[in-house]
């Protein structure tokens, strides 16, 4: 499904058919509205004005097309705040955030908590029984601008709360933070304050409860709205807008209150300002393919995941706005499908003439004639149809509908927000990041052609054949025992660096690393450093020489085989990969963070192990991705590219010859296809 | 003229004396007192000391020298802010500017306007009758260390109350800003504040009208003080020293209150840290010629201007201090002289022992010698008096005293302080700043030798034969119907990117920029792009290749021709500059920002279109300038170099070779003169 | 000695013993304990815990280790903070530094002052008969997390006071300092306030006198310490463990009250985190032996001085933390005794696996196994101990009790505090750092092998041969008097740039620079300026070329003799340098901030005309230093290296050929050792 946010209350009430009837020409079959309109629907305090939205609802469902409301509770207006300034969320220096952007409540508020209770209700009731309404989003991008952590009073005395219910007493408390270090013991529950502006850094342990308390505000406050809406009508689905490489709240817990995730995705942003290093001219003009296939994993559930906001031309917020590449806006929808989005909405209607975003481009140009992004969402529109089309022709099944099989991917990467949490907080080099950590393991599995399930390390991983964890940050033995069980049962394990070396506490483990982690690498670690880039960083790995960087182990092979070691530095000579057979299964295990090409040889590794299929190692702006039997083809690059399949493969969207920013869609296993004439 | 800033309070009493007898000798004829001098003047509340000021005026008048007296407004002193601590400056996260360095008080405190009105009645009633004090100069440096915006309680009411002036109702101000966005609308005026810290950034339009507001406010303060001094003698001058590449407040409406404007020129210090980019050597010593004369004709108005503060030396501010050129000091005063200013005062007459400025040179050495700048001042007021001598022989008209007749440009640049702080505030790029391509333009220019006037848009432009606006951001249909009477009789118009974008409101237009004027391009904006610095970024124009940087659009020909195109980039192939005849005259509209070359070649079209004489093309350290008959050559170069002029053109001032950082005077129309042996 | 920082609070009880045991085996004479214990000591307000500390003082003593306890206040506990928050610290701009890591107190707190006499009582009385206690260790690090300065309400209070009691009435305060610039005269006492957050920078001699009150703050609140401390026992020696590289406060006023200072040191921290410039792949393996050696000579006092805490390996404070070159500990505690120090103890026994320094590492790995530093800090002991018995037997003098004479230098190099914090607040240029230029002129004496003591200028200077002042930037006639006293009688001074620029009250002198000195200088300073890298800058002296950079002077030689020349820039041709035959001696004046070359030229001509003997000169990464008739040679690079004594010299530790990052002892004097095969 191609759909649109769209803000009817921007524009004058007699385009509201216009733009319509554009949507249906375009084929958008979804549209989100209501984002951030309380002012408009409650001008003055219990005085609403819903005509307006009644009427969008209704004429956009006559025309065919499903609507999801929001709730606009992430713009309170001005005249609540007026009325309970309390409402605010502060700095940790005590600062207040005042109004006149967007985000500025406390999640902690109770007077917020009932004024949020107050317009949910009431916009639920207002459309329980519309035909019309199929969903809703909840707010709108959680923690956007670095709100989810506030300091304010509320949040002091939730925090206190918090603590007395995860520990048993102040003694539990003060044990498993480790407070006999600078004399930080606390005396009682009552004693503890938010992690406030301090002369030096904070207490690791306290740092992170802190990042668990405030986004399980989140959860909370979320689940009161989730809750308010299934109360008024439990037909509809629930979802939130989450953002792309996003370390607040933890989505994975947001989640379970929702029917499923959806995010925002704006690869040209996403490239230049949540990535280390320059960037490049390709990733300018379409983004990384990795960087966005990563977050669509990550909100990919049971029952897929929609792109809420699809960049739809250039943006505002960026440092800079070259214009996207001729046809992206097509290929991202393609992409988001192909990693299994059933529904992909562009992000927005129509360029606003006013406020904030007026630099952020739509569907529409300001003047309501067709720009960029529309044409691209049209075709988008017609292809993924054609493709629907294909498969239930081919589908076996005659109750198909439609809808395309989710993803089956063989792999699973683990990912988990209290690791991003507790490095985010002690990174130890400037480069340390746990986004690139884990994108150089993720992305090795998609330059060969390999689906990849990005979930928690408590997830059930019986189904998968090879699991990446990019790193095992805090572990304990219920982790250990979880993996232990997946390894023995014949899974292959491949396991990054600094894992296993903090206690769910943010203490160091009582033995060395990997800790509760050991007896499956079958060795541990002897030192670590963080290498600048002005050191030679080099290890081998089974004969061949290979460059890392920010991160350095040095090994001991216990049980294990080394089959690597340093080559460079004070280090050199010692261990720094192990590979260790384990019951049917085996863990390999690896102590720097790697390069490109060592990324490759270890995931390549493992698949073989695995035996899982994959294809040939793709260049960086050439993806595959395989769902339902069909095979996308993704040129995030400048230059077009032609690929072979199968001699029976049908080219159900392009050919083999892609262009520039392109995709084709074929009816051929994704191993089967390989770059032609490399 | 030439004159010097003078602290007499700084000294013992009996260097007056040596100093005026120094002053006579170098030639000195004006001389600036009393700047920050409250704290001497009224020790404590009421308690008077003018004695020492009158003695200064008295033996510097007795000696021939004028007398400019400043109101010392800028500096409270201690008694003052311990009796009100509420007229201190809020920062937005509402920390206050405390006592301690200088411009600390709100311009909107209601006290502090009563104590204004009491320092200023009081002083100008002392210099009433003095028959030395020919003017004054409000206050010092209105905005100096971002002291424009302040988010105090009383800016907070009165900007209320402002807001309310503006707008006919709140209803009006909601509409005019557009805050259906992010549900940002006001239900009364009340409710509106400064826009402190948030979340995120803050509406345009409020930030615009903020700026509005603050700058306003500035205006409405000098105001108070212009009426005192006018009140208490009618004869006297009254200016303001304005500062260099300065954004707030709004120079052309603060300068309504005065007889004519005055800046203060620092060239090595602007060159470092007002200015994008490494500096080159020859700017760390003489400074960049077109950003210091840009300023110049930013300031001149009818009345001519002053240099009321000239760099006299190093200086303490920039982030590196060396040495100005060997004749810099002098270079500088014949620079400013060129470009129409009737007094060129170096700040300041001796290096201060105390306080801050302890690393800022003054004529004199701090132990009373003379310094470098002192000898450059002395041969500058000679030289001076030589051109003066000649231009008074040489007139037709008797009754001239002696002062050179104003600069007469053929062309205006428009300049609009709303339209720099709207792009200020968006600018969409790291790299774009409205000083820099309102640069590019300008220095084009003056490269070719062309006098101009730098004006508001809403000036009257019917004695120019060219117009070149860099930009005209926010824009509306009075403006538009001005610049087509302009073209319509004759007037050739050059109108750079970024234009008609935005309503006075800061709203986008309803059509596609340049929105109302359109019609007089001929054409519109397709889309609109920042490129960083490694894309490559090249257009053409009329057959020849160009690079430009930081801003591009796809434009649209409609009436138009296009003269140029795209030939990089997502956007190759699209027209980017078009050429529209209009009425008698034409417009021509480039779509990007330019680099040197492109705004040459734009530069000099426009001139030979318009039939404006100019000069050959001069490399960047060397610019000729014609007033009164007479062209300066002034060489900002490390290097000698050699012009060649008419051969009856007399020297008035040096000869035809110029000596690195040096300055000749010639009777000869500045097109006749070029550089020789190029 | 060898000694080791223990915390046994962080360890099961039953560990104690073993550590102990291990202690011994490793040769460790000497345990620090109790530094930041208070919350262990008194969990509640009058509730102490002394048995573990006991416990640990009694094990130790027992196997025959001696114990310096350290108090406990650098981390007041939390029920203290939430009994009074007033005792916590403001920024400048309000903001309180709360409670959450350390260093949280003011120390112009009465009630803190007052918890502290109660805390430090306790402790001293409980310990006063201990046999094994042999001293203490006040506090810890002084200002660390830029902490001496403190802007809260009792600081405003202790400000105002210290003013009064410096300055004889108001009026001498407004002189002394200047207040007539920018109207900043105060009218009483009660008027003066800490320099808060204000709209522009402050006059730099409130600056200058914020700065000396607050080290006067902590000078007084140490004595407390001291006093309290030698009341209950008058046999403890007492010191401080202060930083490296460390500006505030005024460690030669602190250690007035100690019995010798101590100090932190991490090479490979200070390398990266307080230099200028890109750091070398050698200094990131074992630091810059001349940082840490400049730090060793300040502070090394008559009685020597301890390194309380060494690096034991990886840190993890500095930007990168690389391991440490192999047996780079060794070289440290080598390096450390070959300056003087009486003791080494490593920081800290144990990795701890609890709080803020996890990533810290410890001589044992957190699981309580030997990690690189135990083996290091082993050995050291070993060859410590045999240099001890080789002195012993050696010396003549039976009542030798195995330490090692002091070191005696032939030369003094000039540090004063005031200094640092006027140049720190006008160093106008960004590159300008007196520890850098300290350090160009205290490197180049260590490249040719010459010990230095680094004293307050108001030292007693008639037992050196030689004196080199980097710089005596504030001046007074006393200095002067002192100076011309030690040259009269045949000392011989090289002085450096921007001296006797400033009065004691930072304001300008009133004659020109040097002030004071120019007498003795026979020449003064014409300009001054500071050029960017982008501009050449090259002097002559004595016939050869020079680079320079930062600050450059022009000088007039009076009776004075110019050894160079500016060769570069607009001062070309202008004297730089200058010599003075004076009495019996000679002053020679550099007017730059030489580079490493200029200043071995520099250095060796004094060297040369005080007669002091000296080594060839040897690279960066290799020094030498004689103490008590021995000579080390301490190898800071990658790279082995040979060096030649005299045939007779005997190899104590090592031999001619020097590992990477090794260290040898040989009983030669220094002047005879060179490096061979050069
Ligand atoms: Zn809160
Ligand atoms: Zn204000
Ligand atoms: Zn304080």
């Amino acid at each position: 499904q191609i759909g649109v946010c769209y803000f009817p209350e921007h524009w004058p009430d007699d385009r509201l058919e216009p733009d319509v009837e554009m949507m249906v020409d375009a084929g958008i079959e979804v549209v989100r509205m209501a984002e951030f309109s309380w002012g408009r629907l409650e001008p003055e305090r219990g005085e609403f004005d819903f005509e307006w939205l009644d009427r969008a609802v209704g004429t956009l469902g006559e025309a065919g097309i499903d609507v999801v409301l929001c709730t606009p509770t992430a713009t309170p207006p001005k005249w609540l705040v007026d009325d309970h300034p309390g409402i605010l969320q502060a700095e940790a220096d005590g600062t207040v955030r005042e109004f006149g952007s967007r985000r500025h409540y406390c999640f902690n508020s109770a007077v917020y908590r009932e004024e949020t209770e107050r317009i949910v209700s009431r916009m639920a009731e207002r459309y329980a029984d519309s035909p019309h309404v199929v969903g809703w989003q909840t707010d709108n991008e959680y923690g956007c601008h670095e709100t989810v952590q506030c300091y304010c009073d509320d949040c002091a005395a939730a925090f206190r709360e918090w603590c007395s219910e995860q520990y048993e007493d102040i003694a539990d408390l003060n044990e498993t933070w480790g407070t006999t270090f600078w004399s930080q013991q606390y005396g009682s529950f009552e004693a503890i304050d938010p992690p406030r502006h301090s002369a030096a850094e904070h207490h690791p342990s306290r740092l992170l409860d802190y990042a668990r308390f405030a986004s399980d505000s989140v959860v909370d406050y979320n689940r009161l709205q989730t809750d308010l809406l299934r109360e008024a009508n439990d037909d509809w689905f629930v979802t939130h807008n989450f953002m792309g490489n996003f370390p607040t709240p933890d989505a994975f817990a947001v989640g379970e209150d929702l029917d499923f995730a959806s995010w925002d995705s704006y690869p040209t942003g996403f490239a230049q300002d949540r990535a280390l290093g320059e960037v490049t001219a390709d990733r300018l003009r379409a983004g990384d393919p990795d960087q966005v296939g990563l977050n669509h994993d990550i909100y990919r559930g049971p029952a897929g995941f929609w792109v809420m906001e699809q960049q739809p031309g250039d943006v505002n917020w960026p440092p800079y706005s070259p214009q996207p590449g001729e046809g992206a806006m097509r290929l991202w929808a393609h992409h988001a499908v192909a990693h299994g989005a059933e529904a992909v909405c562009y992000f927005r209607w129509r360029r606003c003439r006013e406020g904030q975003e007026q630099y952020h481009a739509g569907l529409l140009r300001h003047d309501g004639t067709p720009d960029r992004g529309y044409h691209d969402a049209s075709q988008s529109a017609r292809e993924l149809g054609a493709v629907a089309e294909f498969t239930d022709s081919s589908a076996s099944d005659v109750a198909d509908t439609g809808s395309l099989a989710g993803v089956d991917a063989p792999v699973a990467v683990l990912f988990d927000y209290e690791d991003l949490w507790a490095l985010d907080t002690q990174p130890h080099s400037p480069e340390f990041d746990y986004w690139t950590l884990v994108g150089q393991f993720y992305g090795a599995l998609r330059a060969r052609g390999v689906q990849a399930d990005v979930v928690s390390p408590e997830s059930d991983l019986t189904d998968y054949a090879a699991v990446v964890a990019p790193t095992l940050h805090l572990a304990d033995e219920t982790l250990a025992d979880h993996l232990a069980e997946f390894v023995d049962s014949g899974g292959h394990l491949l396991l990054g660096p600094r894992s296993g070396v903090k206690t769910p506490g943010n203490q160091l483990h009582e033995n060395l690393a990997p800790g509760p982690l050991a007896p499956l690498v079958g060795g541990h670690v002897d030192q670590h450093e963080t290498p600048p880039e002005s050191l030679p960083t080099t290890v081998s790995y089974r004969g061949e020489s290979y460059d890392y960087d920010t991160w350095a182990e040095w090994l001991v092979a216990e049980d294990a085989d080394a089959t690597g070691t340093h080559e460079s530095g004070v280090g050199d000579g010692n261990p720094a990969l192990l590979d260790h057979a384990v019951g049917d299964g085996s863990v390999a295990y690896c102590g720097v963070q790697p390069g490109e090409d060592l990324a490759d040889a270890l995931v390549t590794d493992l698949l073989d192990r695995a035996d899982v299929a994959h294809t040939d190692r793709f260049p960086e702006t050439v993806r595959v991705a395989e769902r339902d039997g069909l095979t996308w083809v993704l040129n995030f690059g400048a230059e077009s590219v032609t690929v072979e399949a199968a001699d029976d493969a049908e080219w159900v969207v392009g050919s083999e010859t892609v262009p520039a920013y392109g995709a084709s869609v074929v009816s051929a296993p994704v191993a089967s296809v390989s770059l032609a004439d490399r």
